[in-house]
This record gives structure tokens, sequence and C-alpha cells, in this order.
């Protein structure tokens, strides 16, 4: 098993609502910025040429996080297909779930815009971390 | 069956992200503001105190969305429980579907944050909007 | 005089902070969206092309705004430099004043990022718009 | 004088806009994040009775931001009246400046929202934080 990869976020008080809770929709960027941070680090991708589209966004909610948190994320990837990618989340508070959360993301030719295989280097560098079987 | 509701929104510059596309995170604000309006305007409920929390959300993407377009948020309730309340959604651009959603959302006592029933009034309206059969 | 420039904005849900209202870096967004939309639609510019960058902000918040404003942004250039663009902004809801603000944005060159001459199409169709002289 | 008071936020993905660079919009929250952390900790204010508005705000964009840079927020107390606050600030990342900016927020009163004396306890730590005369 791979190790776990974890980042952290700051919450701002911008990120707040009416609630002085931390809006839901936000949580969907607190996982991009895990994501993003994941593909960079261990995916060897450049911030520059992201060319992965989500197609799938699953997130439950399990307690609020307020501007006190300081909200951990922590990911993996659980499935790895020609083109796509599954990832599993929790947002940790204080050593509780905040949220459980399920993305897929599919690469994509930035000309076309359709899906293209993940470059056999990014794929190779996340299987490796992740510890995932080549298939075949 | 009830008539569908729908809210316009207008995508914003800032919505855009690096891939010059309306970003992912965005379309539950999309989806909040069409919850939103249908809370305050079907269930009549003061957007003052709304007292609901969502405990799941699901998007699949199926286009993107462009400073150009003007989405529509189409939803219906498609389940009401005691305290909970299930909605569909299909965000449209142009005539396509661009996402579609489900959220479930819980009432809860301002005070202790814990479920509590939906009020009388408020899932009357819904019922008699959608529709749906009084239980029992 | 030059007719004025207005665009409608929506008041979303995500806007509000723990106040209620509007946070106040949303009013910034709420120019921004005026600001592009008249650069596209005044000064003839692609939306996928614009080469502005700010360099001043300052905003004066007069009243609050609320999730039941329909907030309009009323803009008009005030100044057109060589490379540089100043605008004077009005936000208005319900015939009042909410904010009052003034930006600086300079035209650039993509690739070096330094400042470059306003394309003389774009600055005549402004000038045109605003019925300001033309220099000299 | 008193020691500088300084918070480092994370640039997050949702912060660029197509640009590639952080949304000038995103400086006010960035700004708003040390000045609510120096509410709290310099001024003892508790996070969830925030009675401040922001009636002025300046900002002058020196250079852009982009994901990889880790920006600290500098912030000084340049005035205190008797319901009004100034502040300045840098925003810094490597040690370049990326840009000063300048709020004035006024205290108000939760009920009736119009300008109260700022709480002499606030006031006093303040003073002392910034080795600000106190006057008279």
């Amino acid at each position: 098993m791979g190790s776990e990869f974890t980042v952290d976020v700051s919450a701002r008080y911008r990120d707040l609502d009416p609630m002085n809770h931390v809006n839901h929709a936000v949580y969907a960027s607190y996982l991009e910025t895990g994501r993003t941070t994941y593909l960079r680090e261990i995916g060897g991708i450049d911030s520059g040429t992201i060319s992965f589209v989500i197609v799938n966004l699953e997130i439950s909610y399990e307690r609020p996080i307020t501007i006190d948190d300081d909200p951990t994320i922590a990911l993996a990837v659980t499935g790895l297909g020609e083109s796509s990618c599954t990832m599993d989340y929790e947002i940790r508070v204080d050593g509780d779930i905040a949220a459980t959360a399920e993305t897929t993301i599919v690469h994509v030719d930035p000309e076309s815009g359709r899906p293209s295989p993940i470059p056999d280097g990014v794929a190779q560098r996340i299987r490796e971390y992740e510890a995932i079987e080549t298939p075949g």
C-alpha cells in the first residue's frame, strides 16, 4: 500500500456562508486543491498544463467546518483507466471526518477536448505511489 | 406532475478557471442558487432563516460552460421525508445538458444543529407544487 | 456624452458571508463582470483573449447588498491613455448607490506581460461610445 | 514600533482565473484573512461576533501571483478612531511585493447597523500592539 497523501488547507473568512460554516461548494475547492497538488507532486504534471476534466463528483457531508478549523485533505487514487482516474477523499478536522468524497477525472487532449490516454509517465508514477498493480 | 421550476444564472468572469471554463465547484453554487430560490419561492422560507444543511451532493459533468453561456438550473423535489428533502437538477445551456445533479438536504433545529421535522407548511407547499401524494 | 453602460448581476447565496450580506470582495467580481462585458460589447474584445491586467482598484462601500437585491453595475471610461484605461463605477440597488469604485487597467502583451498600446480599433470604439475627444 | 503582524495564505487552484494568475478579487479575500486573524489574535475579537464593516478598500497590484506562490499578508493598523480603524497591507511573494493595500473598517452596533465606538478593550489591545499613543 502506498503512503497516504495529505494536503493541509486553511479555512478563510470568505469560505464561510450565512450559517457561519464553510459553504458546501468550498469543499469541492478543498478537494481540488488536494487533487491538483497530488497530480503535480506525484503525477509530475506541471500546473500550467493540467489537461484533466472532472466528470463526476460526490461529496457526503458529515459535520460543519468552522473558521477555527484547519482541514486536512487525504486522498488516494482508487482506479486508473486508460484515460480516467478515480480518487477517494477524506476531509479531516481535529481527527474527525468532516466529509468523504469521490471524483472521477478524465485526461483530455487540450486541442480537441476529447478523452486521450493518460501519459505513460504520469500513470506509472501514480501506480508506483499507490502500489497499484500494472494491468496485464 | 408539477410544473418545472427553473432559475437562470449568469456566468461571471470570476467563475472561470485557467481552462477558460466555469470551474466545477461553481456548478455547486449554481445548484445552490436554484435550491435557495426554490425554498424561498415554493417553500415559503425566508432567506434569512434557511435551516437546511446539505448532507449529500452528486454532480455529473457533461460539457463545459463558457462565459458566453446563460445557464438555466432546472430542479424538482424527488423525495420528501420527515426531515430530509432530495432534489434532482439539470444545468442547461443552449438546449444542451451541461450537468445533472442530486442533492439531499436535512432540516435542522438552528439551536441544536440536530435534524428536526420540516415545518408542515413548507412540506405542504412543496407537495402541492410537485404534486406529490401525501403519505398515509 | 455617451449613453450609460449598465450590466445587471444577480446576487447568489454563495456571495453572502456570515453577516448575511454580499461579501465585500464579491463587489470586485461584480465590477469585473461589468468591465469584461464592456470590453467585449463596446471594445469588441473577444472574451478568450482579454489581455488587460488591473493595476489599481478602489471601492467605497455605501450600504450592504442582500440576497434579495438585484444589483446593477453602471460604468464609464473616464481616462484612456496609450496603454491604460480608467473606469468609474456605481453599484446600484433599488435606486440606491451601494458602492462607488474606480479601476485602472493596463493593456499588456500576452507574450511578455509588459504594457503595450491598446489596439487602435478598441480605443476608437471606446472613444466613440464615450464621446471622448481624440487627443491631438 | 510594534512587531510586524503577518499571516500566510495558500493560493488555491480556484483562486486562479483564465490568465492563470490569482484573480484580482481574491487579493481582497487574502487581505480579509489577514484582517480577521489580526482582529481575533490581537484585538481579542471572537470570530463569531465580528461587527466591523468595511467602508473603503484600495489595492495597488504590483505583480501577478501564481499557484506556486505562498503569499504572506503583512499588515499594520495605521489609524484608530472612535469607531473606525485603518490598516495598511503588503502582500508578499518570494520577497517581492505583489500588492499594497489600505482598508478602512467601521465598528457597528449589530442591532442597528450604525457606527458605534470600538470596545475599549479591543482598542487598548491594538494600541499596545502597534505602540500607538493613547490620544489626550
